[in-house]
């Protein structure tokens, strides 16, 4: 039960900027939430009262570093879009920061909804890239055909199989989820 | 270190079978090494020296699950056996039993090998399916762009995205694969 209003922000900020500095400087290995605690000014139970548990506690700073500050860029073609939407994503969640919060987020989250954010996420920003090609008159694919043919198998084979995933990969799948868009609807 | 032969095999048989039992006796719950190595007739410090931690061990049986038992279904056509194998993968990753195995092996896994065995195994069945359609003199796709059509969209909306995953999608996911066997090689 978390409060609504301002105290409960405040401590939810104070909290993760915590874990943020903890993990900079110290990394996982060894963190705890009493340290956690200590280090935002609350008590340990407050982080356990909200949280659950620091696994929990990490999947949500995770979801909230894999939240996207800006909206796609605006290469004036689809296929540009595309492109370089899928080099970023790849560049972001393939580093050592981005798997580290993709474990994370899918570790400590029971219930599957810090996964379903960080997809929404992915889905909000194809979702930008369609709705200006369409605005172009451009044909697209539906946003559940981008994220099948783009998001999933970038994921997947960060999580299961890492061989060959470059640049070159991510600007294939973009091309995929192109032709995609000539295709008649199923 | 594992030292090769017969014993190793068997604390590794052992082992894995104390954790299956326990697991379907009382869950992960309060689940500990101490309690797997006393049913399993070994020492804790045997499990700490061969797997390192309970995740890692956990990850470990939940690969040897997650092992296919019998080839694809021969089912006469590329089409009908793409649709019956991505059915049955579905069903089997989307069941609880599925969901906590593939949680379990990417959990327990620092080095990636484990997510790597799962997805070779799906990749290895993949192979056996389009071997026969070659062979049949069916055209086919490659084995990777395979898994980009079919295991991708569906590991990745099993972890992130689970609306709207039924054996209707699966076999949509199929006859991808399928249309992309008559694409000019990328």
């Amino acid at each position: 039960m978390v409060r609504p209003g301002g105290r409960s922000a405040r401590v939810q900020e104070s909290v993760h900027t915590a874990v943020r500095e903890l993990l900079a400087e110290q990394g996982r290995e060894g963190l705890t939430v009493p340290q956690v605690a200590h280090r935002a000014g609350v008590t340990p139970s407050t982080i356990y009262r909200r949280w659950g548990d620091l696994e929990q506690l990490l999947s949500d700073v995770a979801v909230e570093r894999l939240r996207p500050e800006t909206p796609p860029e605006d290469r004036g073609s689809l296929a540009a879009d595309l492109e370089s939407w899928a080099e970023q994503f790849l560049d972001e969640m393939s580093s050592t920061a981005g798997r580290a919060y993709i474990r994370d987020a899918l570790l400590g989250d029971p219930d599957g909804s810090n996964a379903g954010q960080c997809s929404a996420y992915a889905a909000e920003q194809l979702d930008v890239v369609l709705a200006r090609a369409s605005v172009r008159g451009e044909p697209t694919p539906g946003v559940e055909r981008a994220v099948d043919e783009i998001v999933a198998p970038l994921m997947y084979r960060i999580l299961f199989r890492p061989d060959g995933l470059d640049a070159a990969y991510a600007r294939r799948l973009a091309h995929r989820a192109l032709a995609a868009a000539e295709e008649p609807p199923a």
